[in-house]
């Protein structure tokens, strides 16, 4: 028997999140698995915040991006887990896994889409993001739906964050030039200084971001990266060149509205040829072993900067959780539940 | 020496274009090109009346779709038209051509964008549509951008006009469930009794235009061919299925706002996987000779039905070219210059 922590929903959430949406409250568990079951119990060691958790949080709709949380349950997310017992012929006791866990302590999970972890000689933490789910929603994004060109210019929104990060430094290494946003002069100094990025900007700062875009790409955006939606997406528009493309990997500024911003500039798309194309990197998943192949050395050669931002402790995860949406988290935003 | 009517553009046209935008003069020309011209003098036949003729009657800006036209010139447009005297080596006296003319009477050209006609009989005046511009638009739309399969569902809005029209049948050929909406019964009429398409609705008389596609569409959407922009197109986003396509031809009902309608429902493209792609016939004309291989025999086939509406005379020009912003137009509205 063990106890086990775990942050529970409170209630469906609307508008922006709050803390008190959420609870934490202690279980005792049985630390065995039922007789015959095929599942795999683990304790779980690092738990990933991520912008589309969002879309779980509200009352279940046929509209929303992914299957409601369940009030009075424990939350769900990508977490990086250790095997304790497993009833499942593809994982042993000791294993460690990345994929979806409950966020508690332990959790009995089915592996349908969990990754083992064969390279521990990175921190187990990057597993829920450069090596993880963001990591390779950036890799996909970037390397499959943008179809960039070396020379080729590049936007990322929240290009601080778990995704944009990696998006921007996977452009740079292709020979783009790449600018990114982002909401405070920390985040944008990272942006320049620690990821390479050729110029970045503060949105927060910009009267008319539409004239911050131009500023900084005066011949125009040929891939822009959108993690943020409404406003930022028409100033976009306006700037985008001839046969230009939008992967649409996330629209933040968007998921606490009850009634989402409109988008003015959409007659742009017809006389530019431009695309416009909505992603999810579960249709990815199978590439993640090339993926791999291709991150791993580039981390052990230092030619990928990664930025967490970590919070120590289970009972720290709403507040890390719920800061996302205020921009508050600098890089990818992690929630330390046990430290091995 | 003869006399040339002609329609000009008295001022920039701010909002719905109205008749006294545009007023008749008569001059007098002389029908012999200069000395040494490599131009092409042509008499006008047919003219053709189009959506995106109003992105070039507002003042030149550098997010218009098309280069302004100039106030106190003749407007411009795709016509039908005689050889009178040529300087140019590709074209003689007598040739038939479409292309973009003046609107008067006798244009000299600089045929670069024209092509000869040489199938004559069907009625010439389907150069300016079903064999022209709008039926090249409507088969590169769908073909190339929309990337239809046997069995799918694809909807059409303004889908009595000229492109409309067109690509409904082409959908219809390839096996694929085609539902259409045009703003009068009667034009809902032509579209079930005389296209041919699966089901159509009236977009004026419904309350509700998501629950309207919804009816019509109870599996969803795969395929939009998006003509119309706004309401619709949010109407359209909340009903297309995963890895859905919009092939984005124009959007007439924003085209004579001064601020564009927002659209709101855009994160729906990010789960669904949605690919919303711009194009312009220009670049695919290339195809226009597999184009006309295709549908020369659908005509002589009788395969394809194909709807005019037909005003007579250059001085019924103003009042058919303002009619298309209203939908007074039942299919491909042309004006006819002269019948020889």
């Amino acid at each position: 028997m063990a106890t086990n922590k775990q942050v529970i929903l409170r209630d469906y959430v609307s508008g922006f999140p709050k803390e008190s949406d959420f609870e934490i409250t202690t279980t005792t568990v049985e630390l065995r698995l039922p007789e015959g079951s095929n599942s795999v119990l683990v304790k779980n060691l690092y738990l990933s915040c991520d912008p589309y958790m969002r879309s779980r949080m509200g009352k279940p709709s046929a509209f929303a991006l992914a299957q409601a949380f369940t009030p009075g349950k424990p939350i769900l997310g990508f977490g990086v887990s250790r095997v304790i017992e497993s009833g499942h012929p593809g994982y042993k006791q000791g294993d460690l896994l990345w994929g979806i866990v409950g966020w508690e302590e332990y959790s009995v999970v089915t592996p349908e889409m969990h990754f083992k972890i064969h390279d521990t000689d990175v921190p187990l933490s990057y597993y829920t993001g450069l090596l993880g789910m963001p990591g390779m929603t950036a890799y996909a994004g970037f390397h499959e739906v943008c179809s960039p060109k070396k020379g080729e210019t590049v936007y990322v929104s929240a290009a601080s964050g778990a995704v944009g990060q990696l998006v921007g430094q996977f452009a740079k290494m292709m020979g783009c030039y790449v600018v990114g946003s982002a909401g405070s002069k920390e985040k944008v100094d990272l942006l320049k200084n620690k990821f390479g990025f050729d110029d970045a900007f503060n949105y927060k700062e910009e009267q008319d971001l539409s004239a911050a875009l131009k500023r900084c790409f005066p011949k125009g955006i040929d891939i822009y990266f959108e993690n943020v939606g409404g406003k930022m997406l028409d100033a976009v528009l306006l700037n985008m060149n001839m046969h230009g493309r939008i992967a649409v990997c996330g629209m933040i500024s968007q998921y606490n509205l009850e009634d989402q911003e409109g988008v003015h500039n959409l007659t742009s798309i017809i006389y530019k040829r431009i695309r416009i194309q909505g992603f999810v990197v579960f249709d990815y998943f199978e590439k993640y072993s090339n993926f791999m192949e291709f991150v791993i050395p580039c981390i052990k050669e230092e030619k990928i900067a990664y930025v967490e931002d970590v919070a120590e402790g289970l009972e720290k995860g709403p507040e890390a959780l719920v800061g996302l949406f205020y921009g508050k988290n600098v890089g990818k935003q992690v929630v330390v539940v046990a430290r091995e």
